[in-house]
């Protein structure tokens, strides 16, 4: 038998028999080892841990602790959902059951049964006495006609449309105990590893996400191999569920949606609107440092525009429609970007004005479909923490540090501990087609902007291959502090628009020169990093966020003009305080401040009119005893500090 | 002979015979009053000063310094021009020629001629000639066919095709000299009043404004009665072009228009940028201080919206046409208010929360042809300082006095001398049709208006029967330094839109209530007030508004490193500054930067260098001698006060 050559993750080698299986490999190493092994990597593909290896190969032991081993575990979950459901509901029909981010989901349609969550615990049980039962998940390759002559036998109009598309050679059976499923893998080596069962929720979703097609049930699922990670995840879950910023911005009155202004079309109340003054001042404040412009830009363009941009056609289904004036069609701007182009071309430019930095709170409006519409994550106006950076080849590195420092600046300010920069590069095979052709400049700025990336030591990755057509991007993604991940911003280098939109500025030489050119929006808009923040501060809004920074409570009546003069006091001091003048209990108003998130309530009885002093109590109920309102006042205007 | 009473608008009576005309009333009074009588207006109505009077009337004597007495003067001037055009040029063809707000008009077809401002004097000249002929102007009735004949004969087709509208008994002819126009009139006396004369320019003008017909030739002129008032007004014509809002818009680079971006929308370019910061900090701060809550509202809303609000279809031409997305028509909002409404009711309000003051710098989109689009005066896209102050009748006096408080401010901010307010009521006879139905409300709140101006002793002029449908309303007029008009604002009461969006509040009795609504604007739209502001500053902003507050001007290279040092200090004490490296001479440096229009110059040399001061000229050449530089930060940071 010949020998192959296995190069495992930190670059070690060993020889083995050709044929040989991940599996194999694993118990070679270790019992332990193989006993985790959930999928494994070979040559960059993730396979069943018993796949046969025949030629020399790069191999990654999957197990828990990777995201793919995770996805395989899930996605052999959903098997086993299904198997499960089946087994109790003889007759459904199955469509599609993937793994997700986290977890996983089969949707069923169950004909004239309603399946509700009342039915869960019946169904987690029936996944626990199967996955009990260790069986294997046994792949089989079958042709065309068979598949089809089974699931006709079968009766699943689903799998039988889902085989229409699919040719001879790349079909596969996947089979657990009684359950077979139409399916590519991989899958974990048997059920046993299953030991955890959550069914989470379930929604109506349309079979391959058209509203023309019948409406089935989606199961939504989570699996562990521990129930101590089980109740950690259901704990978080409860916790995001409290954080939830659709039900926080309800709650604190931070936005509303009208069905006369339109689904995606939030409209900020005003504790919303002190939120976005204090981000759009603090954002200013900090890019009137960095040495930014603000220009202004209306919402709308000419066709002719979007051309120009190259937006049109390639990008029409994520604008809004056009509206024809004078027989020309304009459109809602969907990007700032050629507005900006067009005001530095406006005035010839010299190589001593660049870098030139333009920054706008630009609305910009994009059509989502409804069904994907969610709170302020998903929306159809963007209020969007634009800028545009114009600069010679020279001035890039520094430039793109300056904007790497800005958001690491941002990161420190909102209490972003976790993030992670996708830093999106090239494939030189692909230039001139997916990628601009600037070979030259491609690498240049990609080193420069490794080079950047390093020195500042920030956390990031590399990607191959998915940057954007007219240059290399970086994506930010950062966690709340229950860790769940949002995607904020994308930062990118463009070569191309400055040609598209004629830009050049004047060389010392006196040659005309395009600039390169950097779109940046760390602040992302103000939709979704308000919506990220009220989960990641759970409505607690830092002082100088906080859209009410201090309530005074009257502990009575009696008390009212003395109250009435400490909000006074507060108010002339440009602190955001009102007087709860209501004839309510202290404990109540107290209560009702909680209730409100408001950071300083401060409480007024008869020693403090004597004394002329407050006594101060924070949200969650630290008490900071008595003060004078002035100290008071100086502490919450410290505070507030942007 | 019967005889009649004539009231003067003193209020004295005096007793004529019946037919007496104004001419010989004004005879009868004086000779001197008698030689400057133009036209008279006799029970409103203004006719010629030889019209019989022959019923008890009101009469008053209309002179150059009446603005109708102006209107007739330059009508007739329109005539004169038309007479010496006929005497110089025979066979061109006459449209028409009124009288505008300052001058007269008269449209011409030359035919194959071109006539151009080369022949302004010559055609002077002849009025000059025809009018020391003292012409009366004499007015003829005549029959629709008499007419016809006349001008068949004449060969005009212009004055034919206006006959064709005209009814008999309605047709007068005005003649002097040997000219005779189709008129209404009314005219002076005679054509020996006319003394000074200039014509001004020509412009193409479409016979009755409709692209399709004819392009004809407009000729512009104006008349004084005296030479030195002809001097005055050419002297602030020639202010006026250099005051120019769209020559200094280009020139200090505040705005720009595209073509790719499309006419009517302004593109705010840094230094533009800047002024609308400004401005927009000042309104923020004094509607914080006036207790307004700021809000956000998208820019677009569905068709139900503006039914509801009553735009559609009634305003649908002024508006941009819909976008239809999902199967619904989306309109780009011409107003704030609905969005408003929608905010007020997104939450429950109780008379505790009332009065309720949302404001927004929200930008609105209203179609204007493009042919009426004028800089940034007239416009497609319209960012206005908007606000609706949602409050009880009880509430509604002293919420209107401190809408009106804010308009006083605003004018001694800007240094606004002369405003009137035009207040527009209600006709009590058509309530229920052109007005809302609510008899008491509209006395009870036009008494308030009334009492708060007279109260804050504003300059004011009472208009009947101009009220909006919904309520009594003020239209704002100002006057910059050189005495131009500007319509900047309106501000209006309204009663009906509560209605419309089902707004309320809960009463002490816990009753639903609908709140009054007041809408204001006080500092206009972005575009208008900037526009009004360059025009009124000529361009020198005050420091606060000034784009750049201050430029330092090293006289040689030898005091660049100084000259930085002075420049860092003024940015970090948040000073708009910069400093000028180039290697050109100091002079050039200053002259540059006075037409930059920069407020401080700040000039460094070695005396500066060693002495660590700064040698500071303002602005049109005022010196300020040496100082500390500390010193002249203070005294900007001041003069940059809010």
């Amino acid at each position: 038998m010949s020998q192959i050559v296995i190069t495992f993750p930190d670059g070690a080698q060993r020889s083995y028999n050709a044929g040989v299986s991940p599996m194999e490999i694993a118990q070679s190493i270790s019992e332990g080892l193989a006993r985790n092994v959930l999928s494994a990597k070979v040559n960059d593909q993730v396979v069943d841990a018993n796949t046969p290896i025949t030629t020399d190969s790069t191999l990654s032991l999957l197990t828990w602790n990777d995201h793919e081993g995770k996805q395989t575990y899930w996605h052999s979950s959903a098997h086993l959902l299904a198997e499960a459901l089946e087994a109790l509901y003889p007759g459904i029909k199955l469509a599609i059951g993937p793994p997700i981010d986290r977890g996983f989901y089969y949707d069923i349609d169950f004909g004239d049964m309603r399946f509700t969550s009342d039915d869960f615990e019946k169904v987690e049980n029936k996944m626990r006495e199967l996955a009990k039962s260790n069986n294997s998940f046994v792949r089989k390759s079958v042709s065309k006609s068979e598949a089809i002559q089974y699931f006709t036998e079968k009766g699943d109009p689903y799998k039988l449309e889902l085989i229409q598309d699919l040719e001879d050679g790349q079909i596969t059976f996947y089979t657990q105990g009684n359950f077979t499923d139409l399916c590519r893998g991989p899958h974990i080596p048997h059920t046993g590893h299953i030991k955890s069962i959550k069914l989470l929720n379930t929604a109506g979703a349309y079979w391959r996400g058209d509203e023309k097609n019948k409406q089935l049930t989606r199961i939504y699922g989570i699996t562990f191999p521990k129930k101590s990670e089980l109740d950690e995840y259901l704990e978080l879950l409860e916790e995001a569920k409290k954080r939830d910023h659709r039900k926080l911005g309800k709650e604190l009155e931070i936005y509303t949606f009208d069905d006369d202004v339109g689904p995606g079309l939030p409209l900020w109340l005003p504790n919303g609107g002190v939120i976005i003054e204090q981000m759009e001042a603090y954002a200013k404040k900090i890019e009137k440092e960095a040495g930014y412009f603000r220009v202004k830009s209306p919402h709308i363009a000419r066709e002719s525009m979007y051309i120009k941009s190259g937006h049109l056609p390639y990008y029409k289904d994520s604008m809004f429609p056009p509206m024809e004036i004078d027989g020309v069609n304009y459109y809602l701007k969907a990007m700032n970007c050629p507005h900006h182009h067009k005001i530095f071309a406006a005035t010839p430019k010299s190589y001593r004005d660049l870098p030139i930095r333009f920054a706008e709170y630009g609305t910009c409006y994009r059509y989502e479909q409804s069904g994907e519409l969610f709170g302020l994550m998903r929306v159809r106006s963007l209020q969007m923490n634009d800028a545009h950076i114009y600069c010679t080849e020279e001035q890039f590195e520094s430039e793109f540090q300056a904007v790497n420092a800005l958001y690491l600046k941002h990161f420190e300010k909102f209490g972003i501990e976790k993030y992670v920069m996708r830093f999106s590069k090239h494939d030189p095979a692909k230039l001139g087609q997916k990628y601009i052709d600037m070979p030259e400049l491609w690498l240049k700025t990609e080193s420069m902007v490794r080079k950047v990336l390093d020195k500042m030591g920030v956390n990031y990755v590399e990607v191959e291959d998915e940057a954007a057509f007219y240059g290399p991007k970086i994506d930010i993604q950062v966690y709340s502090v229950i860790g769940k991940e949002f995607t904020l911003a994308t930062n990118q280098v463009d070569f191309a628009q400055a040609e598209r939109f004629d830009l050049s500025y004047t060389s010392e030489n006196n040659e005309k020169i395009r600039p390169i050119i950097i779109h940046r929006a760390p602040l992302s808009t103000h939709e979704r990093f308000i919506g990220f923040l009220l989960e990641h501060y759970a409505g607690n809004f830092p002082v100088w966020l906080a859209p009410k920074q201090a309530i005074v409570l009257p502990i009575s009546d009696k008390y009212a003009d003395y109250a009435e003069e400490v909000g006074k006091y507060l108010k002339i001091s440009d602190i955001r305080a009102s007087v709860d003048h209501r004839s309510e209990k202290a404990g109540k108003k107290i209560r009702d401040a909680e209730v409100a998130k408001i950071p300083y309530m401060i409480i007024v009885g008869e020693k403090e009119q004597e004394s002329q002093t407050v006594s101060v109590r924070m949200h969650g109920g630290t008490d900071l005893g008595s003060m004078e309102i002035q100290q008071l006042a100086e502490r919450i205007l410290n505070e507030s500090k942007l």
